[in-house]
């Protein structure tokens, strides 16, 4: 429990940022690392928002047409080089399976055997085994878009791993679509990061830049990378989603081709786009205090708490009485298409109880006594609000707004980020000015970053990768709104057409 | 296209029902093998399907006070080996994970690279990994009971494979309980194997038995395994479903204890329980005919198609406008918790395209041509009844009607499968007649076999292997209302307590 100017979550940001991130996370009691190397456990309350996340999306999956399927867990090795830029990409980082059952040895201890003719890989990604699929699937331009997607697990064996950023195995979805026409797939590839946009915006409460990988960034095998970039409070870039035009790379690699409707046999044109359990990572790094997560709303795991205040008496019957009554109530509302999500804790454990939801984030705790019973009202505090805000309601009248409450707590968790991002987004020219930006030690608090920094840069490979080398700073994206503005490169002065933007990144 | 008197599956069930089966799988488009070994893919029509189900599911879980997370596809070896039943159970059939990465010979091949001090396998099954969680999460009778589900993949390496019923990989629910007594565990047990027995009856359409399995049938390390078994329309056997009482076996390999009101360390209760995408084999082998599937409509893919009637004339546009008309008239009723779920298929391919959406199994087939407009009516084909009685009705009365059509056409296929369970099970005491029925060769129909044999079983282990090596068939359960009864063992003559039921089966 916090006493009075003590924070719930010890070390702050910024006292040390990245333990800060474990610390919320343990409070939150969202998820931990597992023993199994890199991989993590999610909890209840972690799953929950995922699961909310997921709905929201697959409904804008749908209303695009996408369908979702299921693809094989394993890729054999075949697959995967077929296409050269993503075996490159994935070779290093897979688990391997080479055995189909266990045996005890002389030593009575079990061990691998029924060796396999072909290893095969854990899927990292599913564009080789659904590719194989689509080239069995598609004969004519009839079949034509193929509109597929799947949520699935997927592993990338990863030496430093980060709970929800960067772990061996994710949850994730993974879209895969075919078209006729490079013009179609294109627009699918922007159709589809605009969903991830408007998700991140209106749903997670998570402003993000929006633009084009450069070529040392792409995903292993596309033609064009788009993303969305967000904001971390350390200052520190996360990449939130991508959205891939494929061209004709895995359409050549895994042989799908149609008829055309003039009778000609041509290859696809392919998209993929993704995002993962990694955006409950950005959601923890854009919302949360000093004490713990704030959650957006409209993901949220819980809307409200209700916190009745049980004294071991005779009351304690109605009170409990009036709390599932005022739990009825709310629960009839509607907020976005699902009732309102409520709990009940009826533990009597003193203050832990309202700082556990503080560390939690539930959006609305709501303490009900014999007082607020008797005037037929409910004591109300605000996560994004200071606890001297908390105010009396009437019971009704807080069912009546509750809607209205709970948008308010969403839009000023955007507005506060937003306003963050701006703060922390600067047009640099000069590169003294550029070095210091991303010099934490200028800022006295060695996890804390300069920020977003729009920047020229002259397009060519040698410098970004200078950058990278010294600064440990990448391109995150050439930003869609860039506009056209002669520049000399932040690195090497040459003539540059447009800024990007450069940040550290998770 | 199936001419007058032919059927659109070839084979016929009474052909080659194996095959049948397979057929009927391929006709429907609902899912195929993947060209990795015994893995499937299940493309958007079957997961569709599925998805119904998880949905149906998993509000019937959470109702109960169950909440879901996700834990490790990978197990350690370690782990595996902590309960002796389990590994014995599952070391014969697991996917291992030996290296970490890919890198390329001196001949320029991927090979496995980046060995793992300790191999791991994939998940067969989750008691291990979420028993050790369990062991971290539960310090006090304050934290039970613990109520956990987990969707996910899991690994089985089967040799034989039989789409549905019997894959590498396939997609399940898998519970996991703790409780503080033995009492509310074995209650547990049985409520959760209560909700499988709802799903199957009340959402698939397909009644089941409930009982016990013997000692040789239960689970890897459960004191007792309850099971719902249905029957096939070969009259094999499918277990649906199982739902285990763990005993202390898994908390004393796990370490999963806790301390009493009383302040003593105890070790708790545990439970698991799943069904899987076996589910949709049962359903397959339960409602087809040999025209193909057809769906229970609560679980569905879609309810309706609409077949707008285009000849490539002035009225196709305004035939269209109407059939819109229908859909979203029809989309506005709710059946069973979501909008009634309507496909428009108006592509212009003749009798071809009805065929489709037969062996596809849609309950309800809508034809709409420019009569129907000008009498504002619709033509209705049900898939549960013959072409011949198909009917026009008006377009409003179509849409009111829809919900109590679609509960007829799910009760009698209930209905159905329920006659035709009660005219194969049959009460045998007497060896020549229990022989005679298990052997296919007397019906004519070497694939279709006896049914369910009510007999009477001494209880012994010996007599029960001595049953299924000679005709391959096994104790189903023991069902929880069977009466006590004196009677004679049907292999030993032994005296016996009751009756089992006895089957071949998937």
């Amino acid at each position: 429990m916090a006493k009075k100017n003590e924070t719930a979550i010890r070390p702050t940001r910024a006292e040390n940022y990245p333990e800060w991130y474990q610390q919320v996370i343990r409070a939150s009691d969202m998820a931990e690392l597992s023993p199994v190397r890199g991989c993590m456990v999610i909890k209840p309350w972690g799953y929950a928002l995922w699961e909310n996340m997921v709905r929201a999306l697959d409904d804008m999956f749908k209303a695009t047409g996408v369908k979702n399927a299921y693809f094989p867990l394993f890729i054999p090795i075949s697959f995967l080089e077929k296409e050269a830029g993503h075996v490159e990409g994935f070779a290093k980082e897979c688990a391997v399976v080479t055995h189909h059952k266990l045996e005890k040895d002389k030593d009575n201890r079990l061990v691998p055997a029924g060796k396999l003719n072909e290893p095969l890989i854990v899927r990292p990604t599913s564009e080789t085994i659904i590719g194989d699929a689509f080239a069995r699937w598609i004969k004519s331009y009839r079949d034509l878009p193929m509109l597929i997607n799947q949520w699935a697990n997927v592993v990338r064996w990863e030496m430093r791993t980060r709970i929800f950023l960067r772990t061996s195995e994710f949850l994730w979805q993974e879209g895969h679509t075919v078209h006729a026409t490079k013009k179609e797939a294109i627009d699918r590839t922007y159709m589809m990061l605009d969903v991830y946009k408007k998700m991140a915006e209106e749903y997670l409460a998570i402003p993000v830049i929006t633009g084009e990988k450069t070529a040392a960034e792409k995903f292993p095998g596309a033609e064009i990378t788009t993303c969305i970039e967000a904001m971390m409070q350390d200052r520190k870039a996360l990449q939130a989603g991508t959205s891939h035009f494929l061209g004709q790379n895995f359409a050549k690699a895994s042989e799908i081709r149609f008829q055309s409707a003039m009778e000609t046999e041509e290859y696809c044109w392919t998209t993929s786009w993704g995002v993962s359990t990694r955006l409950i990572g950005g959601i923890i790094m854009t919302h949360s205090d000093d004490n713990g997560i704030i959650l957006p709303p409209r993901v949220a795991s819980a809307h409200v708490v209700l916190l009745p205040i049980l004294k071991k008496n005779e009351t304690n019957e109605t009170v409990m009485e009036y709390t599932r009554s005022v739990a009825e109530a709310l629960r009839k509302k509607t907020y976005h298409h699902g009732p309102v999500r409520v709990e009940i804790d009826d533990r009597n454990i003193g203050g832990a109880r309202n700082w556990e939801w503080i560390k939690k984030g539930v959006p609305l705790r709501v303490e009900i006594g014999p007082k607020d019973m008797d005037a037929d009202s409910v004591y109300v505090s605000r996560r994004d609000r200071d606890r001297k805000d908390s105010f009396a309601i009437q019971k009704d009248s807080f069912a009546e707004h509750i809607c209205d409450l709970l948008d308010e707590i969403q839009d000023g968790l955007y507005q506060k980020a937003l306003a963050f991002l701006k703060e922390n987004t600067r047009n640099i020219d000069d590169l003294d000015e550029f070095n210091k930006f991303f010099t934490p030690e200028s800022s006295g608090k060695p996890e804390i970053h300069g920020g977003f920094a729009i920047s020229h840069w002259c397009g060519s490979a040698d410098c970004e990768l200078a950058i990278k080398e010294r600064l440990n700073v990448t391109i995150r994206c050439i930003p869609f709104d860039r506009e056209k503005e002669d520049g000399q490169c932040i690195h090497c002065g040459s003539h540059s057409e447009g800024r990007v933007v450069f940040a550290k990144s998770y």
